[in-house]
């Protein structure tokens, strides 16, 4: 009978994806990761293998909650003020500890994805997801008339799309909030 | 009489800018930095001190030349057409090896800027004057009319100075240049 994990994890996961979003790929060390997580070194190895594949789980585990919680948020409403709720979960106005640490895809398109082929496809097909679900959702503002705009849905989208990590970095990098905000507005100004 | 140095600074902090932009300041190690700028030991410790003093020099280096070549592409020519000439910099149609490194000063918004006050100091003042610099050719092409908005300048900038890291981020994660002119389309038009 196999003995029984005494560990969550999930939870083992989300410390881990915790420190790699908040330090980068890099500059988290095995240690760093055994010290956060309270496992043992063979544990560890036996459960996840390496730090890269422990990076790889973490990473997709992240993937996958950012995508079901976009999909929450821009199926809830008018187009319109889903996609401003979208993004203005992005800009905090109190400065939450999370939320000052941006985005662990768009950190990764920067750390790992210019020479980590299974990082680059992961970013690449997020931000693709993120084009086809504004798409989708622009569409459906044009029809119900909460998007006045008669541009090109996918248009509109893309620049979006590269308008989402442009407000990630900026956060990140701990840029006042009050000029995010007037970003913000006339982004969406594009839209009416 | 001191002994002349047997290379040439400049040259050197250019080898060290180039592997911090590609690689990051984590996974530059100072075998790498001793490999590519061919410095002994000894040189390199008695000319700049520490890999983040050499990292510090090689990245004002990197922003002084950015900021003059801001400057020099928003005078040239009629408002609207220059900030159209500064981003389409940034989105080549060859993948040219330095091209698609993104910006240096955006990867560190993204690496060190949360945790190092020097380098979030640094980055802070490049958003400020990348802002500065966009509001003032905006307003100039409000008073000469090649920018048709007459939204307030500084918001329309900040727009600007949020999508700026947003495609350099795509840029360096290698994202299809085709979706990135889309978007540029989109975000000059705020300009009309």
């Amino acid at each position: 009978m196999a003995r029984p994990q005494e560990f969550d994890t999930t939870k083992v996961l989300h410390k881990a994806m915790h420190l790699f979003w908040e330090r980068g790929y890099e500059a988290t060390s095995l240690d760093d990761l055994l010290t956060k997580t309270w496992l043992s070194r063979s544990s560890f190895y036996n459960t996840f293998g390496s730090k890269e594949e422990l990076f790889l789980e973490a990473f997709d585990t992240y993937r996958a909650e950012r995508k079901q919680e976009l999909q929450q948020v821009l199926e809830h409403g008018p187009a319109r003020q889903a996609i401003e709720a979208f993004f203005r979960k992005i800009i905090p106005d109190a400065r939450s500890p999370e939320a000052s640490l941006g985005c662990l895809i768009t950190n990764q398109a920067v750390e790992q994805a210019p020479h980590e082929p299974k990082i680059r496809k992961r970013v690449e097909e997020d931000f693709q997801f993120v084009e086809e679900a504004l798409t989708r959702t622009i569409e459906r503002g044009q029809r119900e008339g909460s998007v006045g705009s008669q541009r090109e849905a996918r248009e509109l989208a893309r620049l979006f799309v590269v308008a989402l990590p442009g407000f990630h970095v900026m956060v990140r990098s701990g840029v006042d909030r009050s000029r995010l905000e007037d970003a913000l507005q006339v982004l969406l100004a594009n839209l009416d």
